[in-house]
């Protein structure tokens, strides 16, 4: 803050990690300092020999066409036996965890300091049932996490009672796309806001780019295992089987993902539901396992071997992200039969993973209208226990390829403050093609306003503590703070010095919107200071009574 | 459409006028054909001799800094007594215009062809009371109008219960722009769907910048007098008054512009009420008034002269924008006493202006959190009798300057669809600078997003042909139809072939996000193809009942 302002630094949720400290020297083959030492000298958990890469985690790719492995080393270790391993479990146990401490911490931003208002500001917000504590102590994370709402992907809370937070999928295809373009993607989504990343690649070398990804990355990293399993069976959906699948989940584990994306609740019974859809199937996992369900006849393994693959993720402190394979692709295919047949599947499943001591996250839709936004929050807040809803937008109308991140913005802020937790952004080439760095750039802002707009109208105590300093940096004419308390600072000054280029006009008590003579803030500080003076004068509290009796009666007829 | 669609050609509504057909060349200097030409024969209306520009009209610019005035010829008309003028004065003795006639047709879309769906489509819609028909006839719309509640400037129809409309401001400010630039900003706006335009000019040729710009409009053109009004007094406030308010207001009623914003609720008692804002009065009229009222300690000559402007605005039929002067100017100001206090003057000040046979719209904030955008329209109905409400976005937090398009395009479409008549837009340079052409493209883009959003949510029978017809094109891969059908077919093929240039691939049926083998679009194809032949094989049917009664008991547990 400029020191004109009196006002003390303002905390910001900042996920970059160490990329953003100023004595930081990235270097990608190094990777991250470990993110939890602490892990090393628990109680639970083993260390053990790895799975090892074999050929077909990277496509066979060979020679030259093989992407190396990141080199950086780390220790491998999992759950030894029935000791608490997840969050979820210490959580029951009673204990509060290295995670929940520092969480507690990183989810208060500037309560202390709204503290006065804290209660005030919450009665003022709507938040549809949330529970949104004035101060969050780690006891409150341990309560929360216990009641099996929130995931705690180190170091990020997930839940509505929490900051709603927001996920960045990255990842090539086929078609396109290298390693360096990833990892640069990734780096630049944590850069500019986004909580977790997704990496969704298909193709050769799936296995080496994403541990180039993890090894660099300061958020938890989600996956879709299922992309991997396919392209290990040659992309032939109907050879998928029991076996591959779970030997991408634990190789996969093993890699240090955070999160899986599971489509255990596309069941062979739901298949033919979408069948009258304008748009069908439009998840990728979810229509994979919809063939392999529809051909062979048979319910899908996912959902038949859910209790194994809860062991897996419990072993290795993995999370489940149960996906949503039936969401609607177009607003027409919004809130249907198929979708709500497959939303009420996760939520039993989401039963059996709490038994299991895993953490579960629900994933939602996709493209629904503005006015079917709600009932999809209501709904799986009934049928999933409260689970944390992380949704993909929803895009609220099908009409502006190039422009989605806008039109699914719109829809991320109205659900995320009716209660989702998390808010997967989607970029301007949704729908188009892959996005480049600049468009995983402005998703992640796009869905950091959208994130913190629900926040506001949630009535998070510190929340507008943002906000207020930005209002009055505007009403002090403090332009380096303005462009510093935004969320893209680049792209502020830049489109300031379009017009104003010079220094001088930084300390300008107006600007090229209205010029010095128009300059609505300068005549409110002008009339602020006659105010003053007048009402030294003359009393001006009688003199508006006055005023406001003789002029209610000008214009008043019968 | 591609043949292969069998669709018939999509209907979408555009104001661009002239400019987009093929066989129109522009001629600055001619201005557009007259849009309304049976204003001539009208038995109301009469030919007169103008009064002439004035030097002060354009701040006393001479010689080469005098921007000559565009050489377009027309005709002058003002009315001749008490025959009908305005279109509230000739709906309400059962006339149906021409106006109503056109604007009827324009609104419809492909209404014709949703007819069948329309009751269905508007019952699944939350219109929040609006009336929302399922055909619109011209006697519908002379209805509306009667009713006092949808200002019509021809040939844009405004109101609740029709398409929601979007308005693009541009002007220059006596720092920067050029007339060159405003006339482009102007057709730019128009070309991408915004379907009125505000000129909010300031400085020197201000009147001949506005001669250029209304002469070359297809959409009715408003303007904030006091502006000028300012300009013509050197830009001290304590110098306006009522005559050389007058003299503005006929002036520009005489050149032609549609509508006026007044800012005549901004009255002396409400001012002590922003003395504790955090962003005080940040509508450039609003403070102007204010710092009058305030410094002469009198009412505002805008209220108490409203009888004689409304006789102004009646004579040359042009119709009010009241405008609010007291929104809020952040999120920490809105809906706050000042900002309501002037929204119940308006709603006063409406009744006296239909009662003079004058067309209302009401002028909405601002700077809103979503739980707060509701009672904004609530009120408004309210207190304004259901005259047109025309919002400033709202921006629903203030944390992001270069994208504050977005931070209003979320509030935008929610109060739109809430009953918003007309959103106006916002760009990503507010609160930086002022918007080049780019910048207007996005921010009316944007907007035409947040209208259609709310369109859509209100159950407008035809909103979602556009979205369907869309999602149709996706399924069946028409990369030509989804880049046409879209707002901005420009940036959604330039997209595309960022990661997929070769012609081939426009016929292609993947893309690049996916790659052939995870294409879902394609998978529910092939899907489908398998179902039908499973379900001539086996009664898929009976095969479903059967697994769903047997899985739903695999995972159940007591």
């Amino acid at each position: 803050m400029d020191p004109s302002s009196g006002e003390p630094p303002l905390r910001v949720y900042d996920p970059s990690g160490p990329y953003t400290c100023a004595s930081f020297t990235p270097d990608l083959s190094a990777g991250l300092p470990a993110a939890r030492p602490w892990l090393a000298a628990h109680a639970g958990l083993e260390p053990y020999q790895g799975r090892g890469v074999k050929p077909e985690d990277n496509g066979f790719a060979e020679g030259e066409r093989l992407v190396p492995p990141c080199p950086a080393e780390r220790g491998l270790y999992r759950a030894a036996g029935a000791q608490p391993v997840t969050q979820l479990e210490f959580a029951r146990a009673g204990i509060i965890t290295e995670e929940m401490i520092y969480v507690a911490h990183r989810e208060n931003l500037c309560r202390e300091r709204a503290l006065d208002v804290a209660k005030e500001r919450i009665a003022d917000g709507e938040s549809f049932g949330a529970a949104i504590p004035e101060f969050i102590t780690p006891e409150f994370v341990r309560e929360e996490v216990a009641r099996g709402r929130h995931p705690e992907l180190e170091p990020v809370v997930i839940g509505r009672n929490f900051l709603v937070k927001v996920n960045a999928n990255i990842g090539n295809s086929a078609v396109t796309s290298s390693v360096a373009d990833e990892v640069e993607k990734m780096v630049w989504a944590i850069r500019w806001g986004a909580d977790t990343v997704m990496d969704l690649s298909t193709g050769r070398n799936i296995h080496n780019i994403r541990d180039w990804i993890i090894r660099n990355a300061s958020v938890p990293i989600g996956t879709v295992p299922i992309y991997q399993a396919l392209e290990k069976v040659g992309g032939d959906a109907l050879k998928l089987d029991w076996e591959v699948f779970k030997d991408t989940l634990i190789e996969q584990a093993e890699q240090g993902v955070d999160y899986f994306t599971i489509h255990a609740g596309v069941r062979l019974a739901y298949v033919p539901l979408t069948a009258n859809r304008v748009t069908g199937i439009v998840s990728r996992g979810g229509s994979i396992m919809a063939r392999w369900c529809l051909s062979k006849h048979k319910e899908s393994f996912l959902y038949e071997r859910f209790d194994e693959i809860c062991d897996i993720m419990r072993k290795y402190d993995v999370s489940f992200s149960l996906g949503d394979g039936l969401r609607p692709g177009c607003n027409a295919d919004a809130n249907d039969a198929a979708q709500f047949a497959e939303l009420e599947t996760l939520g039993e499943l989401t039963k059996i993973a709490w038994d299991k001591g895993c953490q579960v996250m629900i994933e939602g839709p996709g493209h629904v209208p503005m006015h079917k936004i709600k009932a999809n929050m209501d709904k799986q807040l009934k049928v999933c226990g409260e689970a944390p809803f992380y949704t993909l937008g929803p895009l609220v109308t099908d009409i502006a390829p190039g422009y989605d991140h806008i039109t699914s913005g719109i829809g991320a802020a109205m659900i995320g403050w009716f209660g989702t937790s998390m808010l997967c952004y989607v970029t301007p080439k949704e729908h188009l093609g892959l996005p480049d760095r600049d468009d995983v750039k402005t998703g992640v802002i796009t869905y950091r306003i959208a994130a913190h707009a629900a926040d506001l109208a949630k009535g998070h105590p510190a929340a507008r503590e943002r906000d207020d300093a930005m209002s009055r940096a505007r009403f002090d004419f403090r332009w380096e703070d303005q462009f510093e308390i935004g969320l893209d600072p680049d792209t502020a000054r830049e489109f300031h010095d379009a017009t104003l280029p010079k220094e001088a006009h930084k300390v300008a008590h107006f600007c090229s919107m209205c010029g010095p003579k128009f300059c609505s803030m300068q005549i409110t500080r002008d009339l602020r200071e006659e105010a003053k003076e007048i009402e030294r004068q003359k009393g001006m509290a009688e003199k508006s009574a006055e005023f406001l009796e003789k002029g209610a009666e000008i214009y008043v007829r019968e």
